[in-house]
């Protein structure tokens, strides 16, 4: 139960969002520029760096979202998702996606981590400014939702399927059209 | 030296939004509406959250920022927020701020760490469930803030007189028109 009255029965963050939309537009707002706005990095990558960070902040709802919309936009699947957050040093990705995917795990210890051999790393193997710049929000975007949505102990839905059929709307219409009352009303 | 190259020598988190307005947008309305819309926490009280989440994360740049925040608009001044960062516990704030304070704490450390208990222990102390609500996310999106400013290692004014007239700006003009390049220009 969620720790705080949101009246409504949504999933996850859609019950914060639902609840909050004052919130709700800057954040839907953040998660369509950096996840799906124009980008050298593909949708179906970055929502895997979601995913990955997610599932290290052991975060059910945000990990089984981004990993179904990841899915959906990676033509390796959900077995490259599966594969990337058990262990992204020996699944197979680039050797740029690898090096990125390092920096995101260190922004979510702390962005102090983050080391100089990390960004360098990135930048040997392709990686751009702006792909990195973004690669450390997105972690820690994710450093945000993840506590938002365990930190007022939102419904996580047992039904799998959810998952899927959230993944064709965000995939459709993208997260403000999506997740935001006033403009999905 | 900042890990990537930002093309401009702003301090802290101003040199990311000038390099990417397009998610400063987001980020900075999400502040203005967090820190400074209606909400029957004060200003203070909020940055006060800020302050000390940012403490705790061991942000340099967010601590001394959002300390010059919350002091520019407490009764108390600096001397209040210098004894929360030290010891919330002992700092003389309410008992319904005191409380808050720990669920912010616990989220600072992981959503998951928000127990039952700290949202009781804040509503016994009168807190409503919009403000338990506020709290959860104004830690969480420090926990963003602070990653995404240590993450790439911007740059820390030596000079602390800029914290204050940081202060100034804010607290006269908020977070849009302060931070955003394209609002700012």
């Amino acid at each position: 139960m969620p720790h705080v009255s949101l009246g409504n029965d949504a999933p996850g963050i859609l019950s914060l969002f639902e609840y909050r939309p004052e919130t709700a537009k800057p954040l839907c707002d953040l998660a369509e520029v950096l996840l799906r706005g124009p980008s050298t990095l593909t949708r179906g990558e970055r929502e895997l760096i979601a995913s990955y960070v997610s599932t290290l902040n052991d975060c059910d709802f945000c990990a089984s979202s981004h990993s179904a919309f990841a899915a959906a936009q990676l033509p390796e699947g959900m077995a490259l998702v599966d594969q990337v957050r058990a262990d992204p040093a020996t699944a197979p990705v680039s050797p740029k996606l690898r090096a990125l995917l390092r920096i995101a795990a260190a922004v979510q210890r702390s962005g102090k981590d983050v080391r100089a051999v990390h960004v360098a790393a990135a930048r040997d193997a392709g990686a751009t400014e702006l792909e990195i710049h973004d690669t450390v929000l997105i972690a820690a975007a994710f450093c945000l939702f993840n506590r938002y949505v365990d930190g007022l102990a939102t419904t996580v839905p047992e039904d799998r399927a959810g998952y899927a059929a959230m993944a064709e709307l965000i995939v459709s219409n993208g997260y403000v059209a999506s997740a935001v009352p006033a403009a999905a009303g």
